[in-house]
C-alpha cells in the first residue's frame, strides 16, 4: 500500500522485554530508582501471579515499594490524581503499573501528576508539564496495549465522558509481557479484550496515519488474534498456546495505535461503555461491521480494507459479520440518548481518522441500526 | 512460534519519518542542533537529490552546515575517527549522515568520536564512552537498514577484518525514509542492497533472540522483497513502486536485527568483501542456501523456516536456491585462503546466532563448496 502522507509514521521507544518468566530472568531492570509506587487495581495483580514476581525483583535488588490499589475499570481523573499525591507521599521516584488498561493507562497519569505537584486535576490535559516519573509497565490482559505506547484514555469526574491524556513523557522505560499473567482470566473477559486489540489492529490499519511498519504489526496482530477468535468460538475454552499468540498480538496493536489512533468504533464505543456498563473491547467491536462497510465507499478504504483481509485471511463480509457477533451486545437505545450519544462523540478527535470520514446523519444511523 | 527465550528485547527509539516528500514536509525537525556536520560519500547525497533537500531544511531552520563526504564502502575506523576531529573543529553539535549502509554506519562512529575527543580510534570499541552526539540517518540505498538501528560495522585498518561497533547512544533521533533518493540506483546495486535487506530478515527470524515483534517486521519485509525480486529477475528494470518496496522493506529488517542481531551468512560473507571485492549484500546472500540447509538440521529451526517460508509464500528449497542464484557470484578460493576466511570467523559472535550452530569444519565445508 502506498503511504497516505509524510508526517511521522513511528516512534515507540518502550523497551519490550517478552516471554514466560521475563520479570524473573530480567529483575536487574527494576534499578531504575529507589522507591516504586505499584499502580493496580483490586485483584488483578494479585491473581495473575504479577505482583509476587514484582516484589521478587524489587526485594532483589533492595528496591522499596508501597501499593496504590485503587484503579478501576475506566479510570476516573480524580483517582489518578490522588495516585499522584501518593506517589510524592510515599516519597516515590518511579511507577509500576501492573493490570489492564485502565492499571496502565492510570499509571501514565499519576507519573505525570508526581512530577507536576502543582497542577489540578485538569491540568494534564492543558498545562505544559514537566517529565513524568519513569515507568515500568506490565500488562496482565491482552488487550489494550497500552505497555507499548503513550495512550492513557481517563474518565472526566462526573461527565461520563472519555478523554485521552498523550504526552511524549508517557512511554514506559520498560515494558515486561508475560502471558502466564493472562492464564487465569475468564473466557468472556479474554474474548473482549481480544476484541479490543482486534480492533487497535484493524483501525490503525486503515487509518490515513498508517506506515508500512504500522500496517505490519497492525495485520499480524489481527491475523493472530483473528485465528484465535475463529478456533475459541465453537468451544469456549482458551488455550495457553492461544494466550500467548493474544498477549503478543495485543502488544503490537499497541505499537500500532501509537502512531496512528483508532478510528470510529472507539469514541461511538465509550457511550456504551460509559452509560451501560459495555466492556470496552465489545463496546468498539460492535461497531466494526458498519466502519468497514463505510470505509468500503472510498477507494483508498476499499484498498486498504482488501489488504488487511487477504493478510488475515479473511474476507471483509466475514470479518464485518462475526467481530460484532462476538461482541454480542444486545441493548435497545432510545432516540434521546442517541443524540446525547452523538454530542458526546462530537469532541473526539479519532471518529475521522479513517478514509472515510462519518457525519452526525450517519453516525446515528449506525447507533439506530445497530441498537434502535 | 514459541519465543525461543526469556530475554527478548525490544528496543528501537528511532523516530521514523517515512514517504516520498518526507524531508520538505518535516524540515522543522531538523532543528535539533545549531551546527551540522553532514556525513556522507562522494556521490550518493548529491545524486540521489538528498543533499540538496536537506541542504533546503538546514537553510529553513537557520542551521549551519559541513560537509565531510570521505565515507567509501566498508568505512575504515581511521576515516571515521577523523571525521570525528572535523565535527569539532567546525563546531558540529549534530549528525546528519546520508547514503548507503557505510555513510550511516560510519555517522555513528563519528557522532560518538565527536562527543569523545580523548579516545584513540579503537577506544570506541573500548571505553566507556560518552553519549554521542544526536544523529539524523538518512538511507539513499535499501540495503542496510542502518537508519533504524543503533549498529555500525567498521572496516579495522589495515586488517582487512570488520568489527561492530553498537552503543545504545547510536540510535538516531530521526531516520527520513524517502523512496525516492533510491531511484536512481543501478538494476545491480539495487539487487545487491534487497538481497542484503533479505538476509537480514531471514537471519533475524531465525535467531535465537528474536520476538513476535522482530518477527512480524522481518517476515513481512522479506515478503516484499521476495515479491519484487521474483518479479524484476526476468526483466531487469525496476519500477518507482518495487523501489518503494523495497525502501520499506528494508528499513523494517533494519528494526528487526537490531533485537536479533544477523546470522552466520554476515561473517563468512565479510571475508568475500574483504577479500574480494564482493559487494555485502551478494556475499551474504551466497551463503543463504547453506544457512537454511543448516538450520533444517535443528528442531527449532526447521519450525521457523517452515513459518518464515509459509510467510513469504515461498518453499524454503526455492529460497535456498534463488537466493544465492541471485547474488550471482563465481569465485574460487584456495584451501589457504579459507583457512584464513575461518580464522577470521572466528572473532564474531554472529556465527552462533542461529537454531543450528555451525563449527569449524562446516564452516571450511561451506566455503569449499560454494568457492572450493
Amino acid at each position: 500500500m502506498k503511504s497516505p502522507n509524510t508526517n511521522i509514521d513511528f516512534f515507540m521507544p518502550v523497551r519490550i522485554v517478552s516471554g514466560e518468566g521475563c520479570i524473573s530472568a530480567n529483575q536487574n531492570l527494576f534499578g531504575i530508582g529507589k522507591k516504586a509506587l505499584i499502580v493496580t487495581g483490586a485483584n488483578s495483580a494479585v491473581k495473575s501471579g504479577a505482583l509476587a514476581d514484582v516484589i521478587s525483583a524489587l526485594d532483589s535488588q533492595g528496591i522499596g515499594y508501597s501499593v496504590f490499589n485503587k484503579i478501576m475499570e475506566n479510570p476516573l481523573v480524580s483517582v489518578c490524581y490522588e495516585g499522584g499525591a501518593a506517589a510524592s507521599q510515599t516519597g516515590a521516584d518511579f511507577i509500576i503499573g501492573i493490570g489492564g488498561g485502565s492499571a496502565m493507562d492510570a499509571s501514565k497519569a499519576i507519573a505525570a501528576y508526581a512530577a507536576n505537584p502543582d497542577i489540578l486535576p485538569m491540568g494534564i490535559f492543558e498545562s505544559e508539564l514537566k517529565p513524568s516519573l519513569p515507568m515500568i509497565l506490565i500488562p496482565t490482559t491482552s488487550g489494550t496495549g497500552s505497555e507499548a505506547n503513550m495512550i492513557s484514555v481517563l474518565t472526566l469526574d462526573g461527565k461520563d465522558a472519555k478523554k485521552s491524556f498523550k504526552s511524549d513523557y508517557s512511554y514506559a522505560k520498560y515494558a515486561y509481557v508475560d502471558p502466564v499473567y493472562t492464564y487465569s482470566l475468564s473466557y468472556d473477559y479474554t474474548v473482549s479484550t481480544a476484541l479490543d486489540a482486534f480492533c487497535h489492529c484493524i483501525e490503525s490499519y486503515l487509518s490515513p496515519k498508517s506506515s508500512e511498519i504500522t500496517r505490519t504489526l497492525a495485520a499480524d496482530g489481527a491475523r493472530d488474534i483473528w485465528k484465535v477468535l475463529s478456533e475459541i468460538s465453537a468451544e469456549s475454552t482458551i488455550s495457553e498456546e492461544q494466550r500467548r499468540l493474544l498477549a503478543y498480538a495485543s502488544c503490537r496493536g499497541g505499537i500500532a495505535i501509537n502512531g496512528t489512533g483508532t478510528g470510529f468504533p472507539h469514541p461511538l464505543g465509550y457511550n456504551l461503555t460509559m452509560y451501560h456498563g459495555i466492556p470496552h473491547g465489545k463496546a468498539c467491536a460492535a461497531f466494526t461491521g458498519e466502519y468497514l462497510k463505510y470505509n468500503m465507499q472510498n477507494n483508498e478504504g476499499r484498498q486498504l480494507i482488501a489488504a488487511f483481509s487477504e493478510l488475515i485471511c479473511a474476507s471483509p463480509e466475514i470479518i464485518a459479520e462475526n467481530i460484532p457477533k462476538l461482541a454480542g451486545i444486545n441493548l435497545k437505545l432510545s432516540s434521546e440518548e442517541i443524540e446525547l450519544f452523538i454530542r458526546q462523540v462530537g469532541g473526539a478527535s479519532n471518529y475521522k481518522n479513517s478514509p472515510y470520514v462519518i457525519n452526525e446523519t450517519e453516525m446515528k444511523k449506525i447507533y439506530f441500526k445497530l441498537f434502535g
